[in-house]
């Protein structure tokens, strides 16, 4: 789920004007840049309730700049259509009603072409105010335009994602992009790395932007525990579906058993046999399953169950925190244009663990829950993240198909247990004890 | 549902080689007309399952002639895509598997582009089959090449009724055309016609082409009834609801009651209150209520309670032949370019029924079951109609969406009593006994 | 669906006082002597929404008994217990508001105990008022005490039918009663009875009660067919599964067809196969498939398919009742005790068609309508039948667990084409000519 | 959900085998003699699918003492009934094929004396078991032992709460027993108790019986926090709900706002207005809403948006167990014989927080999760808490219907968010700065 969050103070920030206008220009140029490979029928299909059309999200961001900024800079600012307030509100409760999330896909105007129109009126709009707003205002406005950005990137991420689960509900398995394929090459052996019991700080420290459920920053007490040195393969996910996984109840959670036999889950979604092959769909069409890529597009309960097979767990998301503190924030991200996991690189094996960032979201096995004193913030944007607190787990790190500049080691992404549609992976920990 | 039928002996048929391929031209030709009006986004979108985006339509029309025609005419030809069989099959179990009907509006991919190239393609295998297939071969497919024309004038009625749909979700209300309003002029008060009890041959005599049910023309008893001179009104139809009818369910079917509790029904589809007004929805957009027109958009069971609390009663299928025999075809049919159901005009009116054909199908009382002998065809087009006589009710004399050269006077069309997106109104009838 | 019929004109029943009130007391004893088997915990029980627990049909028709006759009897009548309006009332709209069908079951109280000191209670009211009540009185209400006689009639029907389902979905297998099993006696083998096409008379005389749907009596044209000599057995049965019946989508009506993979049908209702062999739940456990039985627990659905793949159909009612008229009404009724169906002894052979009455209710190919001219009763007892004249077909014949007193040629029962946990099986019919 | 835990080591356990008898004899009588005010009926219906039988319980607890007790000490062991192991257990997939849950109310046989009879069976069995057992093999199955014994308690709870919601389901409202009002005595103002922030030690020690949930004790970082000195009352719930609680969604969790408005939820379950007042089904029949008693049957989400209403929030579990430490287990609990919670009495209030045992569960805003360290037991006792981590929330203090000598301050009890018949209600907690 996207979620609005609350800037820290804008204090924090300190953009010039004009740099604040290129990002907003690299931010939305991006969006569309992501489009490009895209013909006009695939903007319009809604493939699931949890998937929107590629033309909602352009329209929803171009909303939320209209809400948020434009109307709060210019009081008497109207948007481009009367009811495109109603069409693309996402879940904004406070803002009025809405359109019914799984009815996005029965709209067929706007077009692509009026949704673009939008995009440049909104786009007018906001350069506009980047250079006629005068400094207290503008100054007050930073802290939701950088909100902004990161609501538009995270949008993008969707895209992605949901245009990958349309091109897969078709039996002609289009291709998004043409990416070339993994190389087949063995990744080195899963390691553990040992970190020992203290209280440590976790959560935003307050400079740059944070969403507001990455804090407030806090004291935590972390067992000693064991982090696995790379993320599982589909190599080894394979290993667990051949040994009956999917079908032994005592390696699941009781709901992730019986999601199991509801959906008839066999393995990862967009993975399916030919010819006693498995092959995955990807966002360059069909492809053989290559072991050594991480496994991607499992739920909580495949992860759950996979680390209950292997007699291990899941991390929580502050020992994935406290592990991640000193790497430095790099991997495969959007900006690599593969848009999808790679096989750890050799050369990248250090002492540390690695694959931390991108490539896939890691679940962690803590519920998503507000930090000790976390408040939302007043007014709408508060309805961005605090409300969706309850049966969602949280995921760190990024994937293939994250903005570099979005990510940071307090991230906290969340998604219900039984959500596969996400670029989403696993990572192992255990106890130290156990294992001695 | 539509359906494909049986034609009649091919010795019934004689046209010419040259006149099959101008009504193949002309048919082929309508469609796409239909389509003129649209965006190709309008062209994807699903709205419900028993609605089909227009490509779909488009796509599977074509496969008709692909599997029907072209296949039996050339053992060798294939489809312009090997998918294209599995993706626009719509409901032939013989032919093989079929994508899930539900799901159609889940494909954005053959594009609204491609979906014409394949018809062209089509095209242009039919026209060689016109211009080069010998006399016998092309005698012998004659029968299914009609088959294939009405299919596709079939599926023309359901383009226009399923983007009626499309649009009508859409909180913008976009028109498909402009055509303008009708004209509030009073229609005559309804009349009652009375015709004597006899035993009546019923159903296709043999020339021209049927579907396979409406044979075998038989003997039927019919008793001595009144039918109701015009369709019922709107402003008729208002009073219904303003004496509470969708709030009484003494007035209702044991099914029609659940349904109208369960799907909240307050008024035909289409209808809303703005504003203290009665507003529909048409093709070309959202309208005030005309009273003087036909009444449509109604299910089976709104038709059967109006008529109840009207002390009155559905015709009966061979009622409705009975009076309609003497008749010309004429009527407010797809040709007038209105699209929508147009008020009696008083110079139509004469001794007998008006509006028999033409503006809405007309429900009739009985279910749809097979004539005594019925036998569906061998092969897979005898799935075309026989597999649907359970659950359903038989309407009379097309509506002004269907084309005047595909209607008659035996033509059976049916739906289930809850559908309400087909363009469905109210003739009343009566016995004679009890307003002697 | 048990319906509540309107009775013929009072003048048509010339029941002595004496002559009633025994009826009564017949009529009430035999719905308790059904009981006699059950143990309190069987009474609770709703085992589908269609099924009603034992204690709730006891109460029910003891508050048909309150409502329709005692109230109007006496005007201060008051039930034993305020609420039981409001919890025994079937689907009256026209009475009140009423406990929600399906939960039934979750009913505890009254108690089995209470439920028969309620029917104490009524059967003392009633003895009263066929003691006391004055002549002119009780002659206006004798219908109405008619009608109710018939109403329980057909509920001890559905409690002998609604007892084996709750008693089927225990693993336990527990047997009603004990009974012998048929013998296994091959039976003759089927023929085919022709009858003339002509003008015949259908619907009920006018002597003796019938419900209001068995009349107007009215003319019918029936063309000439072929009916079975007898009802199709288990064996042949058999041999439509091991065809691959269940498997062929072609065999099916499209919405059967569709019921058929929605509830994974193989066999009829009851059946199981154990260690390879067939095996049906009865009201007597478990045991293995007599092949010279009647087919019984079949759908609509299937009793078409298997009349399809013989290349034959299921009779119109029309034609059922032309073939019943000369025919005595007598067979393996509820009198038997047996309450399951038996193989046709040889010795009842005749030249007419046997097994008509009783084993199982027969499928009519008949939509269930309203025949020319019907009007339903007015008040809340003209509820009892026309408004389920839709999505149902017509059975006739009654069954093993239906009263001999209670059956006629008229009678008409329905049910929706999915309906298996009636006794209902399969009488084949066919056209003539086809056969010549 | 009732789970069965895996007892501490069995040196922990130094009872007698007189006195595990004697535990053994008091258990089993008090599951009885929860059930003397129930006639037959009553223990047959299950009214939702999270409710069982109170007939199911009886018998599924037994089903537990032959399964890992009987059977492992007596290899020949046999059941009563070779089919009760199917039918009784409960979700324990190591030990089998079992019974659908949402099916228990259909299976009115083995009847409740039966039922009765499995219980003698088994309690003669474990009494020769204490009195004969060689001394190493009993003390090898005393956890276990002990296990069956908390297993039992748990579900004489949930006999309590599943009668409520079945007769609650009875329009006639009927009293499981006649206990007197509670009086509508005044309670002391919440007020707010401090804790100071620290490492603390949670988790249950390791003398006397614990759910294998319960552990590994570990350290925790407890910010300071404040915690209310009484439970909310029904007359507070009462403000919240007049003050538009239910129809304001931006005091809702996103899941549970959705659930309001799916499951049209206005007050608490087993409220209704009557007359304008405000009235609740309980174990006494109806009664008027008294406005000092802890407000109880809340769902977690209105638990939480009752918190937000407040400007407060729920405790973690660690917070309610840090001010639970010190206090004594006492309190409004099953042997008072009340079933139902009660006004605070003024002459308990102390200076520590009171109610924080007994009356209603305290949902915590904690979900279930794993303690650090923690390994279920092998076997099938490991499938009694571990596989239920997910998508619930901990809930401290025991209730009414709970036995004081199953209650500890380490016990762990969960439910999902939406779970409404368990007697759950709301302590409030907030953060000590914002109210410095």
């Amino acid at each position: 789920m996207v979620d609005y969050a609350q800037p820290k103070t804008s204090s924090a920030l300190a953009l010039s004007r004009h740099a604040l206008s290129e990002q907003y220009k690299q931010v939305r140029a991006f969006s569309e840049l992501i489009c490009k490979p895209l013909v006009t029928e695939d903007y319009v299909v809604q493939s699931m309730p949890d998937v929107s059309p590629t033309k909602w999200h352009l329209a929803h961001v171009s909303w939320f700049w209209e809400t948020f900024v434009l109307s709060a800079a210019q009081p008497g600012y109207t948007s481009l259509h009367p009811q495109y307030t109603y069409l693309f509100n996402s879940y904004y409760n406070s803002v009025g009603a809405r359109h019914c999330r799984p009815r996005r896909g029965l709209i067929s105007r706007p077009t692509v072409t009026e949704t673009y129109q939008y995009r440049r009126y909104v786009d007018e709009h906001m350069q506009a105010l980047f250079e006629h707003l005068d400094e207290s205002r503008l100054s007050a406005l930073t802290p939701v335009i950088t909100l902004g950005l990161h609501h538009e990137q995270q949008h993008q991420e969707l895209m992605l994602t949901d245009i990958k689960h349309v091109l897969s509900c078709n039996p002609l398995n289009p291709a998004y992009h043409e990416a070339p394929a993994s190389p087949s090459l063995s990744v080195a052996p899963l390691s553990w790395i040992t970190y020992q019991e203290d209280v440590y700080w976790i959560g935003h420290k307050g400079d740059g932007f944070a969403f507001d459920n990455e804090g407030p920053r806090h004291k935590t007490y972390v067992q000693s525990f064991q982090l696995g040195s790379r993320l599982v393969t589909n190599g080894e996910y394979l290993e667990f579906i051949e040994d009956g996984g999917y079908s032994t109840p005592t390696l699941w959670l009781s709901d992730g058993w019986r999601t199991v036999q509801e959906q008839q889950w066999q393995a990862p979604l967009y993975w399916e046999k030919r010819d006693g092959q498995w092959c995955m769909m990807t966002l360059s069409g069909l492809r053989a399953v290559n072991k050594y890529e991480p496994v991607c597009h499992v739920s909580y309960y495949e992860a759950d169950a996979y680390a209950h097979w292997k007699h291990a767990r899941l991390a929580t998301e502050a020992e994935w925190e406290v592990a991640a503190s000193g790497l430095d924030v790099r991997g495969n991200f959007v900006e690599s244009g593969v848009y999808h996991p790679v096989p750890m690189q050799a050369t990248l094996q250090k002492e540390g663990p690695t694959q931390m960032y991108g490539d896939v979201w890691e679940w962690t096995q803590s519920a998503y829950a507000p930090y000790p004193g976390f408040r939302p913030a007043p007014g709408a944007v508060g309805e961005y993240n605090g409300k969706f607190m309850c049966n969602q787990f949280v995921l760190r790190g990024g994937s293939c198909v994250t903005s570099l500049s979005h990510i940071r080691p307090t991230y906290r992404n969340f998604f219900p247990p039984d959500a596969r549609w996400q670029f989403t992976g696993i990572r192992l920990a255990r106890e130290v004890e156990a294992h001695a």
